[in-house]
């Protein structure tokens, strides 16, 4: 996606050890246009596929994945993520493991909004070991849900997260690819040009 | 606002305590399409006001600010929330106790995306005893930035919180503004009337 791929170059920041900071127009201040864009092309990807939920991680999921949503006429669904948690039956619960923070968070959705006939889009900000998209999974599952797919913003094609979920049977789709970040500078995937 | 008030009869829970749940359209999941109309609301009553910045508080303030600011063609910053915080330079700060939770929070704004020229509109999901609202002024007033006003989803007008914030000189719109959840049961305030 040309948009999003132009934001990463001219407002991301890569900072030494491959982070990549987006704080400029997804992560914490957020550009609506451009979100609004990337929600509209999420649900174009997904538009056949019978969406009834779309389900993202608070915070930085929500921008993105607010229009996917609204388009895909479907409700969206955060899941809370706290970093310790007393069990609770209402709720269905994962761990995820993030390799930056180096903790791990249970991440949570109210039983009362995820139902066995739900057909659930994932949306989520980064893919880059896939912790979280599995997490999210995992939630859909325990639900006997069924996962229609997963939308990445911004993928790090050279950590191991598609290929996880790729090998789990997934559909992944990811707005924008990145095959490096060395030497602080984004260089992204050429074959997926046929997507941008 | 009437359609606000509709979903918070007909999907809220009024639990004991005067605890108002909103789960199903607002705080977990999310009703796109009643977030555009709230988001509208606040540009329209804002609309004259020069506003450069809208910001609030992660996770449950982003949905409803979303189309604020992109119907006011400002950028949308979320503040983020964390229990303790290593103070850092490049950050505004401030307190912010939390009655319900009975903890304290800090919340940050990059300095970098609030400026001494930026004229700001606080949009929080609720308003109650005011702390969050006031946490949000004092990072607006120590980026030296002006105030506009303060859009509230939810207001509990038997607690405190708009008393405070009107007492301290700043504007307060409210799209739903609740008398008393006596009773387990939701009384909006008839002199809204106008606004409704």
């Amino acid at each position: 996606m040309e948009a999003l791929k132009k934001a990463i170059q001219e407002k991301g920041t890569v900072l030494p050890g491959g982070v990549l900071k987006v704080n400029s127009f997804l992560n914490h201040q957020i550009d609506t246009g451009l979100m609004i864009e990337i929600g509209k092309e999420f649900a174009h990807r997904f538009n056949d596929c019978g969406i009834t939920k779309v389900i993202t991680i608070e915070s930085s999921g929500i921008a993105p994945s607010f229009f996917a949503a609204h388009e895909l006429n479907a409700p969206l669904v955060f899941a809370r993520k706290k970093k310790s948690l007393t069990l609770q039956d209402n709720l269905y619960t994962s761990s995820v493991y993030s390799f930056t923070k180096q903790e791990t968070s249970e991440i949570t959705v109210a039983k009362e909004f995820l139902h066995e006939d739900d057909t659930v889009l994932i949306i989520d900000d980064f893919l880059a070991n896939g912790q979280a998209a599995l997490g999210l999974v995992d939630v859909v599952k325990q639900a006997g849900a069924t996962v229609a797919g997963i939308g990445i913003v911004i993928e790090k094609s050279f950590q191991p997260g598609r290929e996880k979920l790729e090998s789990a049977g997934y559909r992944v789709e990811s707005l924008a690819r990145i095959e490096s970040l060395d030497n602080e500078s984004v260089t992204f995937l050429q074959k997926d040009a046929v997507h941008s």
